[in-house]
């Protein structure tokens, strides 16, 4: 904890994809699943890998706002279609394609995530900040049985993370204030984000955020209030 | 049912103040504790239907939107503040007072109301839909273990029930058309206004909403889609 004492938080805001599950191995899978052994060589690996990237760099450039607002699924989708062709991949129907779009509404909570979710709602309101669409983690969680006390998104700031108006949202409808809140994130920007605003910081690492042979930042570091190796290590460390 | 045939809801959205809990018994409860024996004489179960009569006539004139928002808390303490000495209660503290309007955050569910939502939650998507605020919302929640899928309120769109737009935020957010959600409430009029917008409709009779004496329309009607006399019927209607 900080310098500041060990004043413990009130709530826990969490972000979902990758930090409280893994999508890496699951839009892998689906991509195989889905194409169905008709591109043996294809390297979904480094497909998935750049479909993440595709994504941050579309958000990024995204002007939007809460009536004029931008799906991550359709985010996603417009991505699918650039990327398909450039891996050599050009016989997958209209449904296989919405379908393996949909894989990231399908991704699954890492093996610590419920049970340090569980322990730590003992003590702490618990509830999502995900810049993926309401209903993409309402799904996300129901099928991984995530017990989070409140799902907040970007999609209801009209505007996605790192914009300070996302993380000030999720302290307003809490009706507490940033000190009072610790934002988790296995991505430093995140969390140096919220710190930003005065809330406290729990970064989690997430080696196999990229699969076993991805390059991911796990190296802890100071100015964050907590550096933890998951869920249950951050349960420890929040006393619960 | 109705006429267009079984066809099962996805998603269920479901008020709090008065069909998920009891306001009625907690409100009036607390300002017996909280006025501990000083005012004997004090029609409490009076003062707590003229209390929620205020707030839905503030409610009725607020004129707000999403950056100019009145919290549901500040309307109860207002109206507090006006209703105290009407009924001849002038020696409440400030903090006293402030205890009191937050009994509207310590609201308790009906009996029925975790078994019925548990068995729910099994097949469909559960959500709040309250005019509350989304700090009362998240407190109430987590006190009385209710195991919503996600929380939406009033707050969250920058109107009151029964504006059209509180419904229709719900229903983007779920990523849903309306005739695939069933509202649910014990007040006739916001089922009648998410009917209007192509929701399915469950009414859920609440003859104790205001107490042992009070008045409450409970009569069944063939307008909506099911009657209910609690949320264990509904789980039987809906196949749970």
């Amino acid at each position: 904890m900080t310098d500041q004492g060990p004043i413990a938080p009130k709530a826990l805001l969490f972000d979902v994809q990758g930090t409280a599950t893994d999508f890496h191995s699951v839009v892998c899978a689906e991509a195989e699943r889905i194409s169905a052994g008709r591109h043996p060589g294809v390297d979904w690996v480094g497909f998935v890998d750049r479909w993440r990237g595709e994504y941050f760099s579309a958000l990024r450039a995204a002007t939007v706002d809460r009536d004029n607002w931008t799906t991550v699924h359709s985010v996603y989708r417009d991505a699918l279609e650039r990327l398909l062709p450039e891996f050599g991949v050009t016989d997958l129907t209209e449904a296989e394609r919405e379908d393996l779009a949909l894989a990231w509404q399908r991704l699954v909570p890492w093996p610590d995530t419920v049970p340090g979710l569980t322990r730590l709602k003992t003590r702490y309101t618990l509830a999502t900040l995900s810049n993926a669409d309401v209903a993409a983690v309402v799904r996300i969680s129901r099928r991984g049985g995530m017990p989070w006390d409140a799902i907040f998104t970007a999609e209801m700031a009209g505007a996605f993370k790192p914009d300070p108006i996302v993380y000030r949202m999720a302290a307003t409808y809490l009706g507490l204030a940033p000190s009072e809140i610790m934002m988790v994130a296995s991505h430093k920007y995140d969390i140096r984000a919220a710190a930003a605003l005065g809330f406290r910081t729990a970064f989690v690492a997430r080696p196999l955020e990229f699969g076993a042979y991805g390059t991911v930042d796990v190296a802890y570091e100071d100015e964050f209030d907590i550096n933890a190796c998951d869920f249950l290590d951050l349960a420890d460390q929040l006393g619960c």
